[in-house]
């Protein structure tokens, strides 16, 4: 008699009564209600209606961490649309790409976008580009978007026939191949969403920071959880340390999710100060350094360190914290907070399997590759039934991370298949020596690639940024690691640069570092 | 490729593998961790099977809060069984009814009333009545029950094939009539558990003490989610207000449930004093009174108030706090939590309807009835399709609860339909009546009826319990109540008694005072 489609929708039918006088989103200037936020959702699905969108069909957005972000992540479903969120970073054609592959009939393109918006709807049939501005100076065309539906007043129902129906489909950034479509689906968001308030200890009270790009995994779920909950979202269209500290002075923040480079940018940034009262900062992305750890603890953030992948709704598994843990030193603490962990309450397992799909031995060494399966892991690719098969091989969500077990039944991620060195049949964990690069007080980021070697095949190589005001050489920084793991392990060299080429997300691209490293060696062996 | 049918049995399967070493079970001098709590399930779930228990058979308990009835929480949906606890504090004949009405096929009864477990299934085919006992002088029959499996070793996997499937059936107290069989499913169960989580706000660090009973609505599914979030329960099989307060100074307690009048003994008991640190304390059951709201604020007790019924997994809706709430005058701010608020955010809306089905005004004044619907809700009365048609007409679950919606969409209950005094055609909120009683100095507990009246029809009459050391007269009551409200609602006479007639879950039975009240004049006039 009871059963009803679980729906990230619910989260803000829900909110726009309970909290219906509280802010719900600051952006700028601008401060929105609940009550606001609700209306506006409403308005907007009634113009996609108005403007031919129909149930099932796919809607793209092109825009920074704005309020109209957040209103597309409810109004594009409350249409009964799926929501196709484009990372802002990506060049014209593979936007194209993304639109063309997904069959999008609309892009809501932010109007700083505008450009690139219209070239990647060039040689597109069937796709609406419609330029979405708040600035009284810009509103010209969203105003008449949402116009057609200015005599509709009735509100649409917050809800969903069938709850395993696609919300959104996110592409994968594809560092090689063609970007892939992520299926969400309302079930798998609405149970995410829960999962993430309770790991992340969000409560009505909290002032959430957007410092990750919504269209990433539609921000970890929490453009869902946050409204769920009844905070307060505080837009950043652009992560800048100064933005963030006088955001967290200004609006009180209690919570924040980053990827570690984000969190280094933060933690290093010339406004940094100790917290008066602690901020959350839930990260994932990469491991997060035990020297990060650290120094976050004696700022007075407090981690809840997460990891996932887009196929898994951003965050599938996390470290929990053992309360015998409180009690050990500072570095031994950071190094077993800096694992992965295990799967999430509202997750499955979080395994490590051997080709055999067994799992390997609780040694914390035997490397597998990490599996997941279950309501936090994706429907399917989208319209690549092959890809899904494959992916989905022995019912297991295959990741291509490869990871450990430590005695304690923790995972830890020793590096992305494409990203370990095998130097004289050996396997070296890039993130094993980036944290022991990072471990020196004069660094600030690192990252570690595979160059080639006559001898072993393989040597690691370093790449590491300096805090301002600090100095070392590469051979110091050789001789640092020499000290903190084992000497084979060691970079033969490590180069001192003033950038590291990264994602719209923070994450380093490695890849870009090794085409430079093998440039003119041919083909890179796969281990 | 990725549903996972949603049980709580993924709770225990999780934490025995996270929280392995963490204290799960706090139960007299025995301490168990996760790890032993899901070895323990494990094995009773064999035993159960050994026994003869089939997928989708009943099994019940007469328990009071000991760590056995945690594991029948697991155990018996573990082995693909269906739950029935039974209320300790019924006589043979009513349990008798239960197990007969149930078909349940075993009752594990604890040796205290192992008394009570032979007279209740006499004349019962079919079910065998196993002896619950852990003191080492008892374990003979518990110890040979479990050695019925002890060559198995395998265990059974935490999963359920449907989660539409029952996990138990919870029967009513039935204070007319025979007590109805309350359909609880794995996913509305799980999802509950969840809501919870969020709304009293637990972590792995709640040390969660049971004032509730578990077989009360499976302790409002917090069995499952304390178990699900990695908390400590501590047991409690008797609720003394001494036993409370030192488990709440041994233990480092965190949270807490308990009906209001629960709440008023540990408030009242000789060992009360100012905690050190916080504790959580959810009530529901009845509304806690503003003057209670007071003395739990001013001993550092932090409230959160829900309201549900045995038909919606216990809490369904929560009295949310507004930040402009903070600056009122305490006596403000406890008037506007003692309403009974919003649905929960895994639950549906909490809606106040006319006899058509309409929603009443949100003025605070027409009384209608609460309705609710969705996954928080029963599946079905047990055995029962003509009683579950009628309770869900018009699509909604019928509380049989009166209330009003105010302007700002809370719900404030007005009386069980039953218990509301029609006066000279007036409606006579006993609820109010009690709460102006109860804010005399002198006043621990107030019960109020309606007695017959020749001119009015009913009128009010109170029962008040005194807090020791204090005094004060029957008329200086009936004044004092004149003063706090509408001098028609006022009783007539209000009777300072030594003790009031409560349930098992501490509840007034105000059916018992109206009996004696009306005893022979006939029926009562239901408004």
């Amino acid at each position: 008699m009871s059963h009803k489609a679980l729906t990230p929708l619910s989260f803000l039918r829900r909110s726009a009564e309970v909290w219906s006088s509280k802010i719900a989103v600051i952006d700028g200037d601008r401060r929105w209600t609940y009550a606001k936020f609700g209306s506006e959702v409403q308005r907007v699905a009634r113009a996609l209606r108005a403007s031919g969108v129909k149930p099932g069909d796919r809607v793209a957005t092109l825009m920074p961490n704005v309020a109209e972000m957040l209103v597309a992540h409810f109004a594009v479903p409350l249409a009964g649309a799926v929501l196709v969120p484009v990372n802002t970073r990506l060049s014209s054609s593979e936007v194209n790409y993304i639109l063309g592959h997904s069959g999008a009939k609309v892009l809501l393109a932010d109007t700083r976008l505008s450009d690139l918006a219209d070239r990647s709807v060039e040689g597109l049939d069937g796709i609406e580009c419609v330029h979405v501005g708040s600035e009284p100076d810009e509103r010209g065309a969203w105003a008449a978007f949402l116009d057609r539906a200015a005599g509709e007043t009735k509100d649409l129902p917050w809800t969903v026939a069938d709850e395993e129906s696609p919300i959104a489909i996110n592409y994968t950034s594809g560092t090689t191949g063609r970007p892939k479509g992520v299926v969400y689906t309302h079930r798998g968001a609405y149970l995410n969403s829960l999962g993430e308030l309770i790991h992340s200890q969000h409560s009505p009270a909290s002032v959430y920071l957007w410092t990750l790009p919504m269209f990433h995994c539609n921000g970890w779920c929490t453009t869902w959880a946050v409204t769920g909950i009844g905070g307060t979202h505080v837009c950043l269209p652009e992560v800048r340390g100064e933005a963030v500290w006088n955001a967290i002075d200004t609006y009180g923040v209690t919570h924040l999710n980053a990827a570690p480079t984000v969190v280094t940018t933060i933690l290093n940034a010339a406004e940094a100060t100790s917290l008066k009262t602690p901020v959350r900062v839930t990260t994932a992305g990469a491991p997060p350094s035990p020297t990060m750890i650290g120094h976050l603890d004696r700022m007075g953030f407090s981690l809840v360190h997460v990891y996932g992948l887009t196929e898994t709704y951003g965050p599938y598994a996390v470290c929990e914290v053992q309360p015998e843990w409180e009690v050990l030193a500072p570095g031994e603490r950071s190094r077993l907070l800096s694992r992965q962990g295990v799967g999430m309450i509202q997750a499955d397992e979080l395994r490590v399997v051997d080709e055999t799909m067994h799992d390997v031995p609780n040694d914390g060494a035997t490397v597998g590759e990490i599996v997941m399966r279950g309501n936090n892991v994706m429907a399917e690719y989208y319209l690549d039934p092959e890809g899904t098969r494959e992916a989905f091989r022995g019912g297991w969500f295959h990741s291509g991370d490869l990871g450990v077990r430590h005695p304690d039944g923790y995972v830890q991620l020793r590096d992305r298949a494409k990203d370990i060195v095998i130097s004289g049949g050996e396997n070296i964990s890039t993130i094993e020596v980036e944290q022991a690069l990072v471990s020196h007080p004069a660094v600030m980021e690192a990252a570690v690639i595979g160059v080639p070697d006559e001898k072993w095949g393989e040597r690691p190589r370093g790449y590491v940024l300096l805090k301002s005001d600090h100095t070392v050489t590469g051979p110091e920084l050789v001789a640092h690691v020499q000290q903190q793991i084992a000497r084979y392990k060691a970079p033969r060299e490590v180069m001192v640069v003033k950038a590291l080429p990264k994602t719209s997300t923070g994450k380093i691209q490695k890849f870009v570092l090794r085409e430079e490293a093998w440039a003119g060696r041919g083909e890179r062996i796969q281990g």
